[in-house]
């Protein structure tokens, strides 16, 4: 992995690694960017991470997918919203954030070990212990799921945190600070259309534990 | 605007204008894809939006900014994760979401007025109230910041929510649901770097009550 020279905000600038795989997997949601009849197109997708790579799935007719597997280049951003920065000027008001900017190639897959791979590395980055608990699906569902993979040439990364910078003007005396945000789960709600209940599983108390408190 | 038509997952896509405009405004982040020597290229940051028209603004320097403003097309998208979605097949599992994908031409505003008009909506779209609370901040300063408005000349919305579909296979026990999920506010934490104690102002409590609840 490559790290791209942030220029503008350099101060937010990060270059390790590991501070990016971090950022990556704290959540499991990116937006995939690609150029498209030379018009900028993106789209939201669940992703999983294994060492360098991103792993994406869709249904094999996906626009997206099959866009980015004849591209050159294909950009994946990961943002977390940490939190808005109230300064006491308009000017010094900013947001707390991590982001992860990468470029790559996309490749297919098409080696069936490999894909079902492919599935289980997005499968348990979202929600880890899953494929355990549950069937993939049918041989006709998984042939209709295309499993599409980019290793990481290139990462910039970007991280704000904490109060605001500059602000010094004492004659203003409004309420400044930051306010800290965070994606949380709520309360899961059960289906059960077509069966009674049954208890939590490992791999719900792994997301659980993750992203919030059973409230 | 617009409309694109939605080919793939159709049954999620939503074309009414008030729904784009509540997806937008529901949160303050984008994400803003382009074209860059022929590679896509994406950065997230804050947005404002009035009527068909999004707002940015950042750095006179800022690269982003400077390349939209060049190019003949821009993609900003606006995603919110409403929860994840647990079938009891791997290939029913889904995410709640609400998106939305909007094309446009990005333009310098030059105008003085227009160009504080621009910072008023983008900061009221993040903190309602606070434009009247905080100065801009110093003429230099004003001078240093740029900004761009796009407006939507198309658009595309998907939103899926509740539980999962499919899903009937009445041999497995496993518990299946979803988990809804939602960016939440925490305790505003004060700075008082500069400054005494003060009280919340009416941007604060806008704030907190759009996003949470002080915890």
């Amino acid at each position: 992995m490559e790290f791209n020279k942030v220029t503008r905000g350099a101060n937010r600038a990060v270059y390790d690694e590991q501070t990016v795989y971090d950022i990556l997997d704290a959540g499991f949601m990116c937006h995939v960017a690609f150029v498209h009849q030379n018009m900028p197109m993106m789209i939201p997708i669940a992703f999983g991470r294994k060492e360098d790579v991103i792993y994406l799935h869709g249904s094999s007719k996906n626009f997206m997918l099959n866009a980015i597997i004849k591209a050159a280049s294909t950009c994946i951003c990961v943002t977390h919203l940490d939190g808005l920065v109230l300064a006491r000027t308009l000017f010094d008001t900013s947001a707390n954030y991590r982001s992860v900017v990468l470029h790559g190639k996309a490749e297919l897959i098409t080696d069936e070990e490999e894909r079902r791979q492919g599935l289980k590395i997005i499968t348990n980055h979202i929600i880890k212990g899953r494929w355990d608990e549950v069937p993939l699906g049918t041989d006709p569902q998984l042939k209709a799921t295309m499993v599409v993979k980019m290793k990481i040439e290139s990462a910039s990364a970007k991280v704000r945190a904490g109060a605001p910078e500059g602000d010094e003007d004492k004659s203003n005396l409004t309420w400044s600070g930051h306010i800290p945000m965070a994606i949380q789960a709520k309360a899961p709600i059960e289906d059960i259309k077509f069966k009674e209940h049954t208890e939590h599983t490992e791999s719900i108390k792994w997301f659980i534990d993750k992203y919030g408190n059973e409230n």
